[in-house]
């Protein structure tokens, strides 16, 4: 087996040459006293994005949404998210964990809460009950395949939780990708929430780091609970200066990792066993129904894994691939091709 | 309007007199210091019944609940539990607040959790997420209208939970109902869990009280959290004097709130708008669809209210009533005669 | 050996005939739905007899001090209390572990903060530090052998937790020992602070139970999180009934207790190895050095146990007594002619 | 003014061109598959130079902290630390926040503990207290002024540990220079505790990051606690490629801040006003008192950066400067002629 094509995931993706000699040239301060001149212009540069008021870098993705969790909420209320969300599933249960709040986990449509669903889902101030403390959506919702959440269901849900003075929180982990898929711009997805993380890694290609944004008073609480998690960086400049590339210079090339996603189901609803629909891929993730080819995932994945091809288990019979800058469309044939003849030789 | 029939919970039953004469004659000491032989005797008693190791008194069946997650426990696990638990429903976000867990909450059927779903929602020890510290149940179930676990569902759950070296505990807030509904002993259920809490109020009519059974680790862990709770009480004898009562003379009378719950049933599947099917209500919990009468439950509540009735809201469609000791047959006639009145006026 | 002295603690008081008896009477109704005709009287009578806006009862000491900080402070707060506070050394942590908070201690005079320390204590706003939450006083204070904290002195402290916008909470678990000792009302304590619990077991011979008293948002919160913690009661009123008595007849004879604590005193003073100053007896606790003894305080504790002496380790050389409504002057001289003879005997 | 002279922190420490071509060249991968070459290099080189089982990276000294409190207790439990320690006074009340557990702070001398007062400040388990789950050292002790603790100090206070079956953790934020300082070395201090952290940043120069050692269960369960903190990083070598040289190449140099800690106490203690004894000075920490300008520190401060030189306050009294990287004998001399000057002019 000669080249390895890694689908697991758009975390693996390697550095650009761009970006390690903007490491290598950044100029650094210590920015717990806030004198990284990088790492500011970097939380300049996610302001002047995103349109909101101030921002803070975190460590990653988790990290952003539980300083966002920390701020908004207080101990012994409930966050409403998705029954897949990143957040509910996928943080180590956190938010109990840390800001000792409840998630209350409501299903989507294909990753988008309704308006309806969230509007339910809010009680009155009740002895027996948590207070409603915060209302989390998830754009691209990883679990539900990369699904980009339209930005009138948003606009809908924040809505609601404008009516019950209830904060909004949108946790973007790939929200360029939900940006470059739909054409909505990062300021109008910004504006459909009071607060918004979203990550320099994966698809960007940074090696580390999110940027939380809202507003001036709800950064500093969050500054001040990312210091007390061990989140305050020294010289944070060096992956100021990664994240700065990240931003701008690689978000149009999402559209390749879509395009390539898509290449990637189109070939693989022609192969027996594998049940996808190329129309349900809007971004660059791919999730794929198994139980025609009679393996779980984990035997599929094994498999998959001796002919050179990295996917993840998504549940015991679907699993999944994701497309990323380290991925171009002749591997993706050469994968596709590769998994052909797996298929014939275990048939 | 004469007699107020309230339907609302079992929580409001009246002491008896033998349970007053008990409290005033009790003997008492500094519980603290585990001196008071009245609490002494009943958590002796509540050992003798349950087949348990140990016992240990709590203020609340939430306070048992709670000590419970708390012993079993440790912060930044999950706790699997029904949808519509009291755990994960009305115990104001407490596994979160002060556990710091989180409830991973699934849907049974009639309240019960199959030992499938159960068995689907446990995940390898993973980093991206909680291991799962404990499973609950419910029995009866509240908000599944007062519906009883059968013994077999239970020891499914008990043996999944055995399987994977994870606890259960069983809320039996209403444990003595399900007993008198289905003819299964307290030993029999109290097999299939490694703690239970049962109530010493609600249909038992003691003022005050829950007691959680257990192993005596188990419980000496839940000692240490309940003084930190502020629930170490110094002369709780006279409480325990009430709950020793209630535990041996008030268990069979629960038969008689079960009749009228379905007495209750049977008259209203004949009033128009009130939709309930008589062999649903197993116990003391009857709740009824009233979208027919075309009034929402805080309407039609209301309006009850003016005729004497008093139920409470199960959501916006549905209503709840509930038999205790301080109903009789022949007020449960005269509800009917009320609503009857009532429907036909509104009409 | 006769008559068992039980000078441990005033938490062993045995409850009058007059309480009983008012418990025995009481009317009640379900108190989470705020329907308990006697601990409402309760609660007004706690709020006629300190001037404040709103009560409510906690089943003790403890949870009545932790409701008071889970309602002032946010998780990540510091709170300021003194170094052998109750809060901070006998409830298990809690601050910690229920609200979050760091207990910051710092060195009191005879159990009383002075203003000048708490101030020293109080840092601006710093990413590195909690903020302060709330400050704690403890009058009568405990470990400093219930000394009177002078109201001047509350004052004091009262005035920078104003000047710094912090609130201050006072853990009166024996205000009414500092009460009749000092000759200053309730209402002028419980002007120099925000909110103030106070126990009516211990010197007032209620069998369970404390009141927290503060405004009304304050009181609200606190009785959320006394459902969360299990504390809300349906019943309540036996315990009201009772604790209603303790308020209007209980008081005045704690008087008694610290002339028997001074009795206690001056006797001790006069027998070898014991050393105590009966000027420093205010209230009815005394804690005695007793190093000349030769024994440590386990192993004197054992000796007067054989001889009907029930005392308990402040230390590992000081043992302390306290005096309660179960304790005349006849017992204080029996006490001290056995511990007489017993210190002839070892000598 | 020409050059400024930062004498604030070793934390403001500029990278070498060393370290920044490491990072351009470093091999990276995906961490938290823990794919990243370069990362496992570094957590491998910590397990050689303290002889522990594992090591995990942490972002910070306070994250490396705050994983060993987390993965050492549990919540309710209390921790000793020296009461100027940074674990206590300098994590935003985390322990408290994050793990739930209560800090015992006790005074040290220099900054070390006695076995004598840990041993006193344990208590046997008590229901009214928190058991204590772990005792902490810090060495250098920052606020003690940069204080080497002496190995026999802490072999004494692990002895105590191990008898009462505690663990023990060392905040060696700087333990690098209490090696370099004492001849002492790495595996020797590490062979006194159970869980070490120490850092890359100060004065090794990295920019970012921190090493915890100890058990391998431990490590994993750190490893869990630092996800669900956000402190997952992806491509972490970038980072790991500067501690790499941090610990390789950058320890025997802080030999040289030492030496000009010293030369500016020598200069210090003979300007009028300023206090210091150069014999105090062990390591690269220098506290000044300066009582005798007549100023307070944030006056002299405020003065001191006109001049070019910043120092930061220690308390109202006291000033603190640091030496590091950036610092050489050439500035120190410089700064102590601006400082003479300044004092002649506002004398």
């Amino acid at each position: 087996m000669e080249v390895r094509i890694d689908l697991r995931s758009d975390t693996v993706t390697q550095q650009t040459e761009v970006m390690r000699r903007a490491m290598y040239e950044a100029k650094v301060g210590d920015d717990v006293y806030g004198e990284d001149p990088t790492m500011r212009r970097l939380e300049e540069l996610a302001c002047e994005m995103t349109g909101k008021e101030a921002a803070l870098f975190a460590t990653s993705g988790t990290q952003g949404n539980q300083l966002a969790i920390l701020s908004h909420c207080s101990i012994g209320q409930e966050v409403i998210a998705e029954e897949l969300s990143h957040i509910y599933t996928l943080e180590g249960a956190a938010p109990a964990a840390l800001a000792g709040v409840q998630v209350k986990p409501i299903a989507g449509f294909h990753g988008a809460l309704t308006a309806e669903a969230v509007e339910r889902a809010i009680h009155p101030h009740d002895i027996h009950k948590g207070d409603i403390g915060l209302i989390c959506m998830e754009n691209t919702h990883n679990q539900a395949g990369g699904r980009v959440i339209p930005l009138s269901k948003m606009k809908e849900v924040y809505q609601v939780g404008q009516k019950y003075n209830i904060p909004v929180h949108v946790d973007g982990a790939r929200i360029f990708n939900a940006m470059v898929a739909s054409g909505t711009s990062l300021k109008e997805y910004a504006a459909t929430c009071d607060s918004m993380q979203f990550c320099l890694s994966k698809g960007l290609a940074a090696p580390v780091g999110s940027l939380l944004v809202g507003s001036r008073p709800f950064i500093e609480r969050a500054r001040h609970w990312r210091k007390r998690m061990g989140g305050g960086l020294r010289q944070s400049g060096f992956l100021a200066a990664a994240g700065i590339v990240a931003l701008t210079e690689m978000v149009d090339r999402l559209a390749e990792d879509h395009m390539n996603a898509k290449r990637l189901a189109e070939g693989l609803q022609e192969i027996p066993g594998f049940q996808v629909n190329p129309a349900d891929i809007e971004t660059n993730i791919l999730l794929c129904d198994i139980t025609g080819t009679g393996m779980t995932s984990t035997q599929l994945i094994d498999q998959l894994h001796d002919v050179g091809i990295i996917a993840s288990a998504f549940n015991s019979n679907s699993i999944r691939f994701v497309t990323h800058h380290g991925i171009t469309a002749e591997m993706i044939d050469e994968a596709l091709l590769r998994i052909k003849h797996l298929m014939t030789i275990t048939a």
